[in-house]
């Protein structure tokens, strides 16, 4: 099973309705299985850096199947995973990278999303994660 | 004038349905006046090889305002631009990234396609970039 | 459908069989669907820089589920495809690497080979597909 | 001396039996003395992001001649080589990364493991490490 275009245009689509509720600008990223990109939106105003971090957040999210805040506890000065951001040509391990499941419970890949507080972002993503 | 979402997406969505009538599966890739990703879409099926090649389009369309095939003829061996693509961290010189143009005559944002034929790229990037 | 790693060491075995039957050193790489590396071996005295060539082959012939050669063939000064190696981080589009399929004649990865001439890397690297 | 491929194959086939026995799924390589890598293994479903981990590790094991946890305690904040994850193309300095020796004690190369806790990561290393 892997991401379909579909699916990811629909994991856009929500978390832009999200975004825009929440009154923030962002950068919304969908890779598949592969951790390659499938979709990708770019709200007009969002920051400009935010572009390569919401791909590196969909990214990290599916190279270790987890959400990406969870890795940057981890990777913490004196935590276990410490600079692990030197991976991979470069992960970003705050919150906004959240993995994407079907129905049957596996893994089809991930969304990032970044252009505000973390908080934000993360909320965001969940928004586009839940709607597959 | 810069690209907003809104357009990138109906170039995306008139790109799509080209390639759909031609029987073809593609990445398409819209940036904006700055040369910066602004939407993205890989087709189910698309060669995945042809991610990196539709943005690197785009991208090339834009840095010089010219169809992408223009600096291929420019950059053969004897050319006056020859290997130009070394630059700006990889060109791609060969036809399907198409500059995109407001109601003014002003480029705002450029669309690359890469996933058939360098004549079906163009077709597909033409019915993109025509719509806006 | 996508490659274990059991299918991955059985095609270099063979690999590693045919190259040793045509008295080669071999460098030899596996990539699954996703065109992440699955299995990788280096045969003594093989060539260093044949490595990076060997993953390259077989990430290219996964990115456009074609033998890396036929790509070569477009990519040549004056052709279609001329420089697409600038894209992806470097492709190699000489013989050698070569998609893989399953029994549903589904592609699940690719391989690469670099070593010797690319008549023999492609003797070596069809032994190592055939052989799943 | 250096590292055979022989010798790289029966470090993997150690690691990953032990990685069985400890029920993880691992990235396994291993390099030479010259840092390049010789074999490698992805599991079946071990994490993607631990590819690049795994071969990090190995290198920068070999690099230093030292595990790659004892380089990370030194590598924190304040410490004497703050930061040094910056070079070489990015180093991994968590445990994982262990020197391999022959009989007469001489560094032939290293091991690399990712996909569990470092703990675990260390455990599966010390076992391919140690079979040669």
């Amino acid at each position: 099973m892997n991401m379909t275009l579909d699916q990811a245009e629909k994991a856009i689509a929500a978390a832009k309705k999200k975004a825009v509720a929440i009154d923030t600008k962002m950068n919304i990223a969908v890779v598949d299985a592969g951790a390659n990109l499938v979709a990708f939106a770019r709200m007009d105003g969002a920051w400009l850096g935010s572009l390569d971090i919401s791909i590196k957040k969909a990214k990290t999210a599916r190279f270790f199947d987890m959400n990406t805040g969870v890795v940057g506890e981890l990777s913490q000065p004196g935590g276990s995973l410490y600079n692990i951001e030197h991976s991979n040509n470069g992960l970003i391990t705050f919150p906004g990278g959240i993995p994407i499941k079907n129905s049957k419970d596996e893994i089809i890949g991930a969304i990032g999303v970044s252009g505000s507080s973390v908080e934000n972002d993360h909320a965001v993503a969940e928004a586009g994660a839940t709607s597959i």
